[in-house]
């Protein structure tokens, strides 16, 4: 039938009954430039890839987060892929292109409409805000079509703006050297710079070092020497590096072409970890609205595009990164909150121009002041790790404070929240109010105040 | 006549011709509660303020940077103000309450439509890539109605999003004193972790403390015990504080509603700086569309409103950040180009979730990119400071990296200069063509490819 | 599994290769309240419809427009539905009601991306331009992902508004009654006035009265007496009425909610005709991007919704007409190139205050402009009726001048197409160019400058 | 000063405390090739001009519409030119050119901020609604920066999107004649067709044909033969035409670039009846927010341009349109209230394919529905027609039925105006509040929900 040829040809499917590592097409969770392609595409022509959600199916639709608090961090970011790309002529993407990825579309797994945003446990992953929220934390998100709403967090309700967490390309050996070497680095060096750093912002790991335990190599096959090999070296995946990988930028959605060097032939393009819905920062860290899902991607070939485009930085020719263009069907909203954060934190002590203490600061001012409107903390801090709000970094030079915002679309909430002469309310909407919310529409869902707590 | 009351009535007014301090309304450079105020306001009264550019008036427009060179930084922000704000009953603005500032319009002071943007020497001010761009430079802008051009960067031209890079309430003395206090920590613990970033940002001085050199103090006569009590522990203007002060948030603009708190009766608002146009960061440092100007406000009190809306966290009650909402007259742009960078910085070495470092990466991979086209890297990193691309934090949680994304609208040049298969252009435009560029309309402007250097 | 119970139930599904009357849950081309619900859904409940393109696959997937030149017109718009409505409590919805119907998501039927952009002949449907283009002329579009593009009217590629062209409830008896008065007045009476009109517009038939022929009635078993009877009054399906029906409003898309007035019990909800995409106006007639395609979609009720916010105007209860608010998800554009048009005809007759007229010329002025960039006029005359250009009624009280405006975003084109200084292009850009082109990433398709024409 | 160079140079000042007819540079408020140039500018050049209100004055801030009642229609559209427009060689603009005409500014004159709305009797102008509201009312609106208010429709404020109403070239000899021939043959002609619909739509006379009457033409000494002559033939202001002219464009705002057609030596420019906001089809008829203002524009020639874009349909040369591109700076709203009209009048008569009787149907449904909030339908109607709402035409192809629809951002009043289950509020919000209203920060206006009405 004629209008068969135009639909998407799926290179990668998942099947969410199973268990990660039980997939048809086997899913890796490192990056190594070993790891064999499972499909082949070319340029111009429209491909789909199914994903898992990024633990793999860890997490459950209920009330309880125990199963965030206990989540294994090892076996995390199930990815899809890799994906060779080849051109019309069936020349292969070589080291130095850049690889052009549009994501013509992509959207949650028929069947599988619902998502989840947890804080982890500070003693397993942590998240932003760790030092202040310091136990685990769930919400469930479930869809209505372009919507999410949450049974934990009522009265929001807001379209997604639907990204990949992770996508890139795999990594050369020389580059895949110099991450171990630097994140290594980073990890043993522990100078007094970064320990204080840390000790402000988290008390997680400073890095993820490559570990075989948990890992899941595509088609290597397991207990091989290969397998050993590979696994002991291979990339974590948390991180956004060189490749692009985690960056969880949350405006690669519709409509946008990525530019992602490429390093191996072929390309080897992998990607997951769904993301319904992100604001920027991801704060809480498992902080999207995370889901499994689908892309359709369509491919081009800049040759030599790096030289053309990208000049590396630094000592070595490898020290670039992707670039995007935006799509043009985001989500309008017509009113912001802003938040302002400085690089002074919460004790009172001076930051030289830190941004990331800043945003720390405009977060905790944003959850202190939504919280007044019959919230809890948690479900603000969890409602801005994953609703489209935007974080700026306004201004990097008035020594020494840093200032950062964070703008909210007022729009998402069923509830004025911009302030007024008489104040918040004093018996808060969510706490008065019966059935008449924007997220209650459907009866049938309790409301509750209290997210899911370990 | 009848039309005349509904025009603002002026309360702050500049002689751009006179030096800053032989203004004939006092204007001041430092936050001081007993700086007295120079004009009153009732809410709901249109009023109109008029600035200075931030150095008072000591750049010029021409082709040398050597005025940017030897600016005085310690004669800077001349403010005007402070405006005392009372209700319609007689009552001013308490401490505690909530002062909320719209800003109905604001624009450059007429006969005065010219502005600059340029990069400090490394000895003298600095800049967020000052490893990178050592030397003084200078961009003269000049403005057509809404549009922004220079001579000094041709091919580009942009709406301005024009706002007061600083605008604020004055401290209380328990307020001062905590500033005071925090940033002289800073400059003496000197901690390794402290001195690390700032070496890998910039080696310019960590914070500047209070210093009677230079002090304006509106109308505090000089000379006076007073005046020289005030001047020793008066708050130096350059960052952004609790009051609001030099934040330099783009979207500060026509419309916005800024919520600030107060610290002592009437309110006492100051504001100059004013900005035809900035990019997120201002990374330059003297970094926006720099100019004199004016700004039409209305006030309003939220009585008791800190209490109402502002949690202060942390050891002390003053601990809070102004709010604000965006207003609805921004520029509209369709496509942006964005760039990502991580906490990697250009040597190659791994920073810990540093947002400061993956911005600048971002603006240096720009540059990089940007600089292709036809520009020097200098015009570029001038550019980026001022045109009205967007910094975002879009990872921070993604250990050991943070990622941080720079949108530019693609717009603002006369070319595209999206990637294309070809690559760049090889003779690029701004070298190949004779007068069509959105910017060379007017045919008397010389084209010139390079910068006034200092 | 506990994410299934989010999917949306599909409470209509089609199948498209079976013909319009052979579809498992029987359509309806008419409207008329004997017709019988074919599905019930409850508010809050999130339900699918899936529907077949309007002429029911009459239209192929080919190079030549004789399936569009003939095409029976008496069957078309087979509509999915009706679906009764009750609330929670198991209430039908009543008369006087309004049925809320929120658009949470809608698109192509997967496997069957594709749609078609057609001008009538103007012996069998005609067309807003048919005395300038009189003959049969058809464009194909395939979908990838969001966007749009044909290989009949290459360098064009746009992200569709998607949207039923079609949706409104059931009449009731007393406004069925009325229609066919009224409409049977205007074709009966053939005043000057009208066939004036009629003449300067078109030469099609002023009205569709009812007819028998080609009738389909969902439940209704053909060859009875109550078919017969219904088939003989039920109206016709192509003007857009008082409840909703063809209005081909192409901002009734994704997240939009729609107040409809409900005129018999159960609101009887009917939708079909989706487009991919549409241009204010739908001048082809044939005039979408027409597709087969699914809705998801959520009701309420407002009990006595009429009431409340409709007063119906002039002599019945029943004159009213939906309202609805657009959704947060359309395209966004950044820059539109606008065309005029005044109520005077091509013949120079000056009309009064007509702003049809006026339309049409604003029409006939961007195609002529459109063609001098290697276009033939009938594709762009194929290309207003379905890219997402917007058509304005500017001016309709300065006398004797209506004057209407159409705007077309630029980005839609893979050249620039504003107003240069040396005019269009010599060579028109899509003679010259070889592959390079937005839609001809795929360079399977053949670029052909003609349109499909019978 | 280096500064000043930058200013636009002013060509046409205006000073409002003086009669139309007594300016220092002489005004026109008739179209013909004969009146001279007042100004001379060249092309790349920023220039800036002043323009009376529309009525020269005639109206004032008061709460009476007797003004308007009264309001001589012959004297109105005082137009500040022609402007004569060279190349920088200083060669003119020539017949069959395009003369380019940047908007780069525009606002109210500094001094005189504010405005009026109205509505005239139905036996002196009348207007699209004049059958609903025959009598004339009047609104005033102050300006607070970019947002306007008015004391006589509380509880809404907008920002301004500013526009000239009127804008043009001067017409030849040629093209005048053709004016006059076909309005005059509208009027003579007196076809069934063209009185029904102006019956349907209004009582006002069908076109307003030249006359000495109220004739001011510019630098032509009044007496004169000359003066006699032209004053006999020239054209009336009121409608738009092929020059531009009073299309009274609402989009036609800060940034735009308009493309018109050049019939005379120089183009000779003209332009006045500045709107500080207008709906579209400025409904009222004296119905935008009208005022007296200034623009800062910027010129181009396309040597040769209608040949090169603009092909004139019909038997003359001369049958073209102005386009434009739409500037970056209009209004962001979020949310957006849709109202459908069909071409069905009142009485419920059927017309065919009426796009003018289908946007009345969407005007009226919306007055309706909007005054169910605590508004007098004629408060609506003045809001309706300079608020900035958008009128479309949807469809005008189903026949017999053109479905138009009006779209108001919901922003622009101070309480939420969507349908809600439990109805619009039972005591109208503006009855119920005291002062906290957004129009009202300004305690010192009486709030009426009284027009002022004749």
């Amino acid at each position: 039938m004629a209008s068969c040829r135009y639909s998407a040809r799926t290179v990668v499917s998942v099947d969410v009954k199973k268990k990660a590592w039980e997939q048809e097409q086997p899913l890796h969770n490192r990056w190594h430039p070993e790891i064999p392609p499972v499909a082949h595409v070319a340029t111009g022509e429209l491909f789909r890839v199914e994903s898992l959600d990024w633990t793999g199916g860890q997490i459950a639709d209920n009330d309880s987060a125990e199963d965030i608090k206990h989540v294994d961090l090892s076996r995390v970011h199930y990815l899809s892929g890799p994906i060779s790309v080849t051109d019309t002529d069936g020349e292969m993407a070589k080291p130095g292109d850049i690889l052009v990825v549009e994501i013509c579309n992509l959207g949650p797994l028929p069947g599988d409409e619902w998502g989840f945003t947890g804080t982890f446990d500070r003693e397993n992953g942590g998240g932003f805000l760790t030092d202040h929220f310091p136990h685990a934390s769930k919400a469930i998100w479930h869809f209505e079509g372009i919507f999410a709403q949450s049974r934990h967090i009522p009265g929001v309700r807001f379209p997604g703006l639907i990204h990949p967490g992770l996508i890139g390309t795999a990594p050369s050996h020389e580059l895949l050297h110099i991450w171990n070497k630097r994140e290594r680095d980073l990890v043993e060096s522990s100078t007094d710079a970064v320990t204080t750093l840390a000790t402000v912002l988290h008390t997680r790991p400073l890095a993820l070092l490559p570990t075989a335990h948990g890992a899941l190599l595509g088609k290597i096959e397991a207990g091989t020497p290969l397998w050993e090999g590979v696994a002991r070296e291979a990339a974590r995946t948390i991180p956004g590096r060189e490749n692009g990988g985690n960056c969880d930028i949350k405006n690669l959605s519709r409509g946008c072409k990525a530019y992602f060097p490429v390093f191996v032939e072929g390309g080897n393009l992998s990607m997951g970890d769904m993301h319904f819905s992100q604001g920027d920062g991801e704060v809480a860290f498992c902080g999207a609205i995370e889901m499994s899902g689908f892309l359709e991607l369509k491919c081009d070939i800049i040759r030599g595009g790096m030289e053309k485009y990208l000049t590396p930085m630094g000592p070595t020719k490898l020290h670039v990164n992707p670039i995007f263009e935006i799509g043009p069907l985001e989500p309008r909203f017509g009113d912001w909150l802003v938040f302002e954060g400085l690089s002074v934190d919460e004790s009172g002590r001076q930051h030289y121009l830190d941004a990331s203490v800043a945003y720390k600061r405009a977060v905790l001012n944003a959850i202190d002041y939504l919280s007044k409107f019959g919230y809890t903390k948690e479900q603000i801090y969890l409602l801005l790790s994953c609703c489209p709000c935007e974080g700026r970094i306004s201004g990097i030079v008035d020594i020494p404070n840093a200032c950062a915002t964070l703008a909210i679309p007022t729009a998402i909430f069923d509830q004025d929240v911009r302030p007024q002469r008489d104040g918040p309310p004093r018996s808060p909407y969510l706490v008065q109010r019966g059935d008449v919310s924007k997220c209650a529409y459907d009866g049938s869902l309790p409301i509750t105040k209290n997210l899911a707590l370990s």
